[in-house]
C-alpha cells in the first residue's frame, strides 16, 4: 500500500475500579493520520493544523513507534506521517495512545500487514513509554482492538477483548487544565490495605461480569474506585460536584478518565448520556474554567482505514 | 412441606487470585440433610453417623441459621434437622458453608419457600460467622446458587452468578491436618503493594473473562495469586510440590481451596482432572501424611432436593 488514511480513537483507561488494566475506545473522538510510502528511508512527520508536538521522530510518540517498526523490517523505503490531532495532549483520553496505536496500525499497512495485532500493541507501548515514562497498554490496546480491552499482563503481554453492551454510552468532560501523567502516578500510595484491595477487585470482577452479561445496573454498582480516585481526584477541580451531577442525571457511574483531568460517566442509552453531559457541563459552566464535552458510543472496531 | 431431603455441595472459595470474592460448587462432594416439620417450636438437631459437632442449635452452624429463619417467620411449628456430613470440618472445601446453606435451603422448604435466594445467602452468613468469626458468603453463595459465584460486596450483599465452562473439572487433595480459618486469616498482611494488587486484579479480570469466554488457556494464565497464596501456603505441607505436580500433569492452574489445607487444581476435561489428581496424590503418598482426594465437575445447580 502506498498511502492510507486512518482514524485512531480516543480511549478511556482505568475505568474507575479497573486501574491500570482496562480501557475502552470512543466512536466520535480521535485523530486522523495519513501514511505515505516515500523513497528515502526513515520517518518523516508533518503535523496538520495547530500543534506544537515535535516532528523529530525520536521525540514524537508516533515517530518512535514507526522507527521501531521500520528498524525491524528494514524496508527499502521510508514512511511519511501526516498527523491531525483531534485529541488534545494531556487530556486524559489517550492522546498519546491514539498517535502511538495509529502509527502502529498505519505503518503496518504501508509495510503490507506484516505484524500481528499483538505485535502492534507491543510497538504502541514504545510511544506510551516516551509520553509517560511507563510502558503500558491500557489505552493503546483498546485503541487498536476497539471496545473494552483488558490488559491482564504487560510482561508477557496478554490482551483480552471484552464485549461491550450495545446501549452503553459515555459522556466526557475535559477541563482545559493540565495534569501530568507522571505526577498523577507519583502521588499514588505505594501500598494499599488488603481489605480495600479486596473491595476493589470485587468491583472489578463485577464490572467485567456486567459487561459480559449486559447488566447495566451491575456495571453501575461496580463503578467504584476506593484506591486511586480518592487521591487523584484532588488534582481535578470540582470532581465531586461533576460526579454527583452525572449520577443524579442518570449515569450508571462516573470516574476519572486515565490519569485525568478528563472525567467520564457511563450511561445506558444515548439520550441519558446527553442529559448527563449537560449536567456535567453545568457544573463547569458556572466555574469559569474552560472545558470540552463529548458524548460517544463505544467504538467496537478500534483504529480503522477511512 | 412436612419433610425434605437435600444435598448441599462442597465449595472451593477464593479460587487462587480471587481472594474473598469468588467460589464454585462441587458435584460429587457434599452433605445430606433431612428436614422435618415437628409440633414443638424451635430447632432440633440430630447428627447422623460419626460426628462430634454440637447438636445444641446455638452452637451449630446449621442451627443458628435455622433459629434465625424461624425467629423471622414465627411459625406454629418447629424444625428437626438430621445432618449427615460428607465434608470433614476444617477441610477448606466449605464444610460449614454446606451446613449453613443446606439449613437455609431446607428450612425455607419447610416454611413454604417464603425467602428469596438472596435472603437465604444472608441467613447462611450467620452460620459462617459462628464458624469463623467472619460474615462472608464466598462459600455459601456458590453452595446455594451452584456454579461460579461472585460476591461483589457483602454489605450490601451483591451476588453475581458466572457461567461455568462445560468441560471444567476440579481435582482436590485434602491433607488430614487442621488449618484454622481464623489463624489463616490472622497471618495475612494488612497491606499490600499497589503494584501487586494491580497484578492480582488483572488476573481476577482475566479469570472472570476466561469463565465467560470458555477460554481454558486464559483461565489457566489467570490462576495466579501473588498476595495470599505465598503466605498461607506455608501452613500446607508440600504445597509447592503438589502444585508443580498438578501443573505438570496438565492442570490449567492450582491453588489453595478456601483457607486450606485442601489444594485444588482446575483442568479441561475429566480425564486430565483424574490424571492431575493422581499426580497430586503421588506427592502425598510418599510423605506419609494422610489425605483424601476428590475429582468433580462443577455443580451447576447448588443445593438441591434429592
Amino acid at each position: 500500500m502506498d498511502e492510507v488514511k486512518i482514524f485512531s480513537p480516543a480511549t478511556v483507561a482505568n475505568v474507575s475500579c479497573a486501574f491500570d488494566i482496562l480501557g475502552f475506545a470512543l466512536e466520535e473522538v480521535g485523530d486522523e493520520m495519513i501514511f505515505q510510502k516515500i523513497p528515502q528511508k526513515g520517518v518523516v512527520i508533518e503535523m496538520a493544523g495547530n500543534s506544537d508536538l515535535s516532528t523529530v521522530p525520536e521525540e514524537n510518540v508516533a515517530g518512535v513507534v514507526a522507527l521501531a517498526m521500520l528498524k525491524k523490517v528494514q524496508p527499502s523505503f521510508g514512511v511519511k506521517m501526516i498527523i491531525k490531532k483531534g485529541i488534545k495532549p494531556g487530556s486524559g483520553i489517550g492522546s498519546s495512545a491514539a498517535s502511538a496505536s495509529g502509527a502502529a496500525f498505519g505503518v503496518n499497512k504501508i509495510l503490507g500487514d506484516v505484524f500481528s495485532m499483538k505485535e502492534l500493541v507491543e510497538f504502541s507501548m514504545l510511544g506510551e513509554a516516551l509520553a509517560s515514562g511507563v510502558r503500558h497498554a491500557d489505552n493503546t490496546a483498546p485503541a487498536l482492538y476497539g471496545g473494552f480491552t483488558l490488559v491482564r499482563s504487560v510482561d508477557p503481554l496478554d490482551v483480552v477483548t471484552i464485549p461491550s453492551p450495545k446501549n452503553l454510552f459515555v459522556s466526557i468532560l475535559h477541563p482545559q487544565i493540565e495534569v501530568k501523567t507522571l505526577y498523577a502516578r507519583k502521588i499514588l500510595k505505594k501500598s494499599v490495605l488488603l481489605k480495600d484491595a479486596v473491595k476493589q477487585w470485587g468491583n472489578i470482577a463485577g464490572l467485567i461480569s456486567g459487561l459480559f452479561k449486559e447488566d447495566y445496573a451491575l456495571i453501575g454498582r461496580s463503578l467504584q474506585d476506593i484506591i486511586v480516585e480518592p487521591i487523584r481526584s484532588i488534582l481535578i477541580p470540582l470532581f465531586p460536584e461533576v460526579k454527583k451531577a452525572a449520577v443524579e442525571a442518570g449515569a450508571l457511574g462516573s470516574g476519572i478518565s486515565g490519569s485525568g483531568p478528563s472525567m467520564f460517566a457511563l450511561s445506558e442509552g444515548k439520550e441519558t448520556a446527553v442529559r448527563v453531559a449537560e449536567a456535567m457541563k453545568q457544573v463547569y459552566a458556572e466555574s469559569g474554567i474552560d472545558y470540552e464535552i463529548h458524548v460517544s458510543g463505544i467504538n467496537a472496531e478500534g483504529v480503522k482505514v477511512i
